[in-house]
């Protein structure tokens, strides 16, 4: 990989070309690379330098090019680019490209755009699109194609290797082949491996895997990438309510799943609700005000809460001011240990590793974990309170024993609220940090108020 | 997937049927699966009723279905299986498994056991096995396996297919062949799809790909997983530094890399240094102390400095008591807007959308939104403490302009740090949640006590 060294340089070099709007020359630069970096060079000169003088140079690769670098691109890129050029550039554009990934292309153009563009298509691709166009976001369907192998339950090995031949450049993959009844039904899928290492005359239905694994095209994305997951495959059948096969979804597609599920389990422990797969840059401020600011609202009301318990203990404060000294310190501990285990926890729900059936299980372990760490940082606390911070004795019982307590309950709350929401059917990665250490705070607070007022006898 | 509605119920069936003891009864609702729902059942009786019954059930599976189900195992239980069985079964396992699959299992055994494995196979094999036991784990060569079709450049497609239909059978795939110079070196790539389509007489030299793209044996996983996320490829040739072939990785494996990569960012991001692929509940308790106190420990010293920094302002606190109700709002909301925005760039970095050149647009976005969400907020408290909670309106502007300050330092910080750790070389993921809290504690505080002195003339 040393291509990457240079990636700077090239860049430069060809900004320096469309800044003297030498096109040719940067024309020419770009095309000794291969579609994939020249996807990313065309990408950052977008940002950097504009879409007005990217679309020239994209309008002069020479076509067989242009169409590879195109799939390659981010979608939003992708979206730009259409509106942009010439219709009959569109067309042969959208083409040329993997039906699954015009769809995402054609979900994100104005309406007027993707009918003008329909208009000139067939009548059966027309539906086929319509139909496409109208499976929910996140569904097996909208990751699809219907550009798959399917073969007559006669073939034999011979007429299916023939015929795979024949059809083969224009399925999104060949390496796995559905044998089909007259019905459009499902009979059975056999791979290319198989077919190939299989003597010609053998009947295609003898040598087929009828325990095919499938998915229904309403299923949730997320639970196709579970069972790529579990059985290494590289194509998935999606069938129909009344079992057609209606496409197959490939492998090089559920890797964009898995990173988009990721993606959005991090924002949603970090208290953000985004459900667009737009990159960090290319979202407006508004935008992240809207997916950002109801959480905060939402956290603060209970951070106001844990404001109010502590009105409710200005006496115990106003007679030992230092226990404020101490308060960030225990509320910080809490909410600290308490996300790790969340985090733990939620992260063993969404790879399937934790069941709410777990809940004993979950709950016994965090409270032996958090019994080794509490004791060790109480006492870590107070021998650091009474002899270096040089206070009293109980003070520094007040605050080791609420840091113990603190971060047992912490732990606990931690690994169950993730399995509680599961188990209400509230997204667990909702139970993270920012929740967690909205709870942990209030049980903080009162926590070490009541023990202060035992221990020193406000 | 109508399947997963029973489960438990099978579960349940089997379970009874072991716990009288009745082995045969259980290993017949075993086999009426396929093998990754008999190897998913088996994990659960080995977490449920014990190892020594689940062996048994395992062994009295058909040698057919028992390497199969072995392969889908967890590894834990993959290595407590081995362990457990005869050396005449461990060869017989070992044997049909995958070759990289196998060294997994071998790196986890004790040496002695892999000493005495490794004894009974061929001085080839041995020396291979020895080879792949020593890369990192973190690297390709960990994940790469040797089982691959290797094409004499004196081919045609014919003798190619001829040669496929031979040897395809051991490999751990077929679709992408490797055409391969005398001194081992590679010459290009070929796909079975171009093979298959492609006439019979054409010399494997004009069809093959030689600009093909590679990685090197001691890359780290993470940049090779992005080259998969990038190309789409099934499967990538590893070469030495001689450039010799020496593996392949294949798109499953990938998958598996890409979910332990985004594990461990997700660990790191809650304060987690845990290095292991292990399941949440198959981790000690000692193990998971190890792995969380260090964080927790480290983050306790920032917390004890921001309690000291209150107590410097204790002369304002003890005249203005009421200051204490709002320290949790304002730290608390600190850490959650910052937390936001670190995660947003950490997410960013790590799918490779942002670099260290992108710092300006970052911090200009996050200065940005933090200007809109902060003067909502501010308003919207001053709101609340000056008519709701019938506080002066010196008190009111104090939290309300601190909130504001607090929300733009803390999301600058978020978006900047995670970037500024990924130029010293430190993981971005460890600039998250825990560690913008900290320091948005710290600066909360001094922010809020400095305003009050001044605002309230204290």
């Amino acid at each position: 990989m040393e291509r990457e060294k240079t990636f700077e340089e090239i860049l430069e070099e060809i900004s320096e070309f469309l800044e003297a709007r030498q096109f040719k020359a940067a024309r020419d630069i770009l095309i000794e690379h291969n579609a994939v970096v020249i996807a990313e060079l065309l990408d950052e000169i977008i940002d950097d330098i504009g879409m007005d003088k990217a679309v020239i140079l994209f309008r002069m690769l020479p076509k067989h090019i242009s169409v590879d670098v195109f799939a390659y691109l981010p979608l939003d890129d992708q979206v730009d680019i259409i509106s942009s050029v010439t219709e009959k550039e569109t067309e042969y554009i959208l083409d040329e490209m993997e039906f699954d990934d015009m769809i995402d292309v054609l979900e994100e153009l104005p309406a007027n755009v993707v009918d003008k563009i329909i208009a000139k298509t067939s009548r059966d691709k027309r539906r086929l699109i319509n139909t496409f166009l109208n499976y929910p976001d996140d569904c097996a369907g909208s990751i699809m194609t219907p550009n798959y192998i399917s073969l007559r339950e006669d073939f034999n090995v011979e007429e299916a290797l023939a015929y795979v031949k024949k059809e083969g450049m224009d399925s999104e993959t060949i390496y796995t082949c559905y044998v089909k009844d007259q019905g459009r039904s499902l009979l059975g899928i056999v791979s290319l491996r198989t077919l190939v290492i299989s003597d010609d005359n053998v009947p295609i239905t003898d040598i087929m895997k009828d325990d095919y694994v499938y998915v229904n095209v309403y299923d949730d994305r997320e639970e196709v990438s579970e069972v790529f997951k579990k059985y290494d495959f590289l194509a998935l059948p999606v069938v129909d309510k009344e079992n057609r096969l209606v496409g197959i979804i490939t492998v090089d597609d559920i890797i964009d799943v898995i990173e988009e599920e990721n993606t959005e389990d991090f924002e949603r422990m970090a208290g953000i609700l985004d459900d667009s797969d737009k990159r960090y840059l290319d979202t407006s401020v508004i935008h992240n005000v809207k997916t950002r600011l109801p959480w905060i609202l939402i956290l603060m009301v209970s951070l106001m809460i844990t404001g109010h318990i502590i009105t409710k203990f200005e006496d115990v404060l106003s007679q030992v001011i230092v226990l404020v000294a101490y308060l960030p310190l225990l509320m910080g501990t809490g909410g600290n240990t308490g996300s790790q285990a969340s985090t733990l926890v939620i992260r063993g729900i969404a790879l399937g590793e934790l069941v709410l059936s777990d809940a004993v299980k979950v709950l016994l372990k965090e409270l032996r974990i958090s019994l080794c760490i509490g004791i060790i940082i109480s006492v870590l606390n107070f021998a650091k309170i009474y002899f270096f911070d040089g206070q009293s004795v109980f003070i520094a019982l007040t605050v080791s024993l609420s840091m113990l307590f603190i971060v047992m309950i912490a732990k606990s709350i931690g690994g169950m609220l993730p399995l509680g929401a599961k188990r209400v059917g509230i997204d667990p990665a909702l139970m993270a940090t920012p929740m967690i250490s909205s709870i942990t705070d209030m049980m903080s607070v009162i926590i070490y108020f009541l023990l202060a007022s035992a221990i020193l006898g406000i």
